[in-house]
């Protein structure tokens, strides 16, 4: 399976002994730690700097992820991130497990995140600022 | 929030230091090994025994969830599992992590799985051995 | 092989299927998830509270283990945990991974730990409360 | 502190955000995570393979790791890894996490792994083609 999607961000990812289970499959639940590491990579590639974490944060609201193909230890995997929607508070993300080599698609996922007022404990509206940076990376309008 | 589902198979879960992000939350990535834990036991729990993991899977297809509040190292959380669907070689989890204390829900988490042929790497169809313990167990019939 | 130590600190460890590797066995490095755990567990059982991590800190400055032999998914395992030597700002901590049914000790681990002040960043003196109530829960003084 | 060894193989690796703690460290358990990636790496890249692990394995019998400064998510890390000492089963490893910028170690470890006959599930003697492959690699004999 190919990807329809087009992604301008793709970090590839180094996996670990531990990440293997016992059929000698990449662990469902590390799949998430490498959507997480390219979703702070891609904030931190677009906006130029890691997020202030002393007053904001970018929390995952909701995910969902298909699981296509089991991926092995002696894969070369890179994780593909691209935003693709803009709501006030919160966004949603694409991201896909990819074979380096092959150009298989491993899984897919979809994370809805929310921008979060670490003082006030709510969440705030995505400044323009975020919305630009992500447009000027990604080369296109987003809704 | 409170639950509206019934659920049957209730799993305390033991947090460890190491589960904690740097926000004192226990990290996303982390809740799919509880409910990774919690499907392993309910799947025991009901066939009265481990799958036999030299001929047949169960593995993940689709996984979703929704991450309601975040859970503190010092929390006392379960998960809760329960079938909702049966399809011919898939079948439907609803699950969600609990605060014991105050039984807020903290995540729903909805998982789509597979029965797998582990010789011809094909799905197979669930057989009703597994359907009619699961139905026992819950204690009434599921689509 | 069974310990020769006495410990009164005993923590039931509860084993995620994605602590196990492609060998069947729990992966090492979850062997210090698990003894980070009872640490944690035993400073709170001794103190009766958290420690306040707001300024003061427990680090971990040496640890070395032998694995005896490899733990399965379905052992049943405890961490056994206690001090066994106070320093001027550090203290020695003695751990085992003990099969629960067998009595058979998996893993021994020996810990060193360093008090810290959070705010000047430097070793500080063990503090004589922390002293007392470890010798009161231990039954015995500890040189 | 800088090292006073020397090290051929030097494998840079990739931190993820669900391997920091509360304190913004990466947690102990972590670091045995990639000192085992980097173990691993180290045999396939002397053996130009990986090893058959249907037959052969290295198994960790003894692990000291001393814990020098705390790793931040923000910082380079590479694993530097060499053989020290053959013994007739087992031979010696020495590790250490290396800051990539600033050429500080963050961490020693020295590891005891044993050659290990799957079949028999007995340690079995080093092959001359382990222990050549490991000398031609470093350049230089070892005891």
């Amino acid at each position: 399976m190919e990807s329809p999607l087009q992604f301008k961000h793709i970090l590839p990812v180094q996996l670990r002994f531990s990440d293997v289970d016992q059929f000698g499959h990449v662990n469902n639940s590390v799949y998430f730690s490498l959507y997480d590491l390219a979703k702070t990579t891609y904030i931190h590639d677009v906006m130029g700097r890691l997020l202030d974490l002393e007053k904001e944060a970018i929390v995952v609201a909701n995910v969902s992820a298909n699981f296509v193909s089991p991926i092995y230890y002696s894969d070369n995997v890179a994780i593909e991130t691209t935003v693709v929607h803009f709501g006030t508070t919160s966004f949603r993300l694409e991201q896909q497990a990819v074979d380096v080599n092959t150009h298989n698609v491993k899984c897919t996922c979809t994370t809805v995140m929310v921008y979060y007022d670490l003082k006030s404990q709510e969440p705030m509206p995505i400044s323009d600022a975020f919305k630009m940076a992500v447009c000027k990376y990604e080369g296109h309008p987003i809704d």
